[in-house]
């Protein structure tokens, strides 16, 4: 069977990590690799540097969605594309959808520009399978906001509509491609997710 | 009247760095902004240096046609816009056709795709006059050869081989868009080619 290449997308608190981890343990021992960009790829790692130097608050926006690509062709040439040739199927936290909905649409550069530089990026090859977290951007931060009170002065006003935006985004996502894109209340008790994730994968990888 | 936005194109040993150097003299005191990618733009020097870290081996084409069209955009917007906004002339050694001709063409990504990445780097402002410096790769690489002993190991049947290849992307974008791309024999005594350079800046500068 081929191997299958499935990302996972939603906003920030929709406890996609921690579902994640658990995910993992459940298929330790399976031909999976897990994933999340830079991935500890040399290269793409120096890109991220340069995007997250304070130092470089004059870069454009434009300058930032490429070094973005620029990141994601390499994890992706370096690291998934020839654990695929190699039959493993690669499980990636975040990959083009996030780039379409926080800088396609909620910065505002527009989803089919930033589309189209990201499938430069990977030769066009989309995630066989994406499975969306849904929570509502109030209910994601406050989970945020629970879990760690430093994170407080992200809840101004400015971050929620932004964050709000990115759901939008998402939400276009989606109704364009909803044969890809499969969604899980991620507004359950945490059991209830990794049941409603775990499903989805246990089909699609035919287990 | 608007300021202009002019390019400088050619394969290698086609003389346009010493050309230029004489017409920056000529145009000295005008309202005219010399550059040259990176140019000193901090953000765009910092992602030159992660294209050419000798250790980077491993770096994929698409990643490095992506830091291209990044460090792009950075000197764009934060050195070229600003000065055609500000009604200064832009004269700029090498840009947009420079990757298409080598990357998109000569290394076989594919003109278009990397056209639509750099159109996006630029905001799709592409340069009003674009001057090609024409000369055949053999006539060329027989100059550098001639200038620099040190130089000789580039001529190797490889190396012939793939300027033939940027020479031949170079033709296509001409006849692609011929009222932008103004050719220029360069395979004259000096002065001759300054003197042909010349007539065009004066003509498309009104002076």
């Amino acid at each position: 069977m081929t191997a299958l290449f499935i990302t996972f997308e939603g906003p920030e608190g929709a406890g996609k990590t921690t579902v994640l981890q658990q995910i993992a343990e459940r298929l330790e021992g399976e031909n999976v690799l897990f994933t999340r960009e830079p991935g500890g790829i040399e290269i793409a790692e120096k890109i991220r540097e340069v995007i997250l130097n304070k130092a470089h608050t004059a870069m454009h926006e434009r300058t930032e969605a490429l070094l973005y690509a620029a990141a994601r062709a390499q994890h992706f040439f370096e690291k998934v594309e020839p654990a695929l040739q190699a039959g493993t199927h690669v499980l990636c936290d975040r990959f083009i959808d996030s780039s379409l909905a926080y800088q396609g649409y909620a910065r505002g550069i527009g989803m089919s520009d930033v589309k189209g530089i990201n499938e430069f990026a990977i030769g066009e090859r989309m995630p066989d399978v994406t499975i969306f977290f849904d929570i509502q951007p109030e209910d994601g931060l406050a989970r945020i906001q629970a879990a760690d009170e430093r994170e407080k002065n992200r809840l101004d006003v400015e971050g929620l509509a932004f964050h709000h935006k990115v759901y939008d985004g998402y939400q276009q996502l989606i109704a364009q491609d909803p044969a890809r894109i499969r969604v899980v209340n991620a507004n359950q008790p945490l059991q209830a997710v990794v049941d409603d994730v775990w499903a989805i994968l246990s089909e699609a990888l035919g287990k």
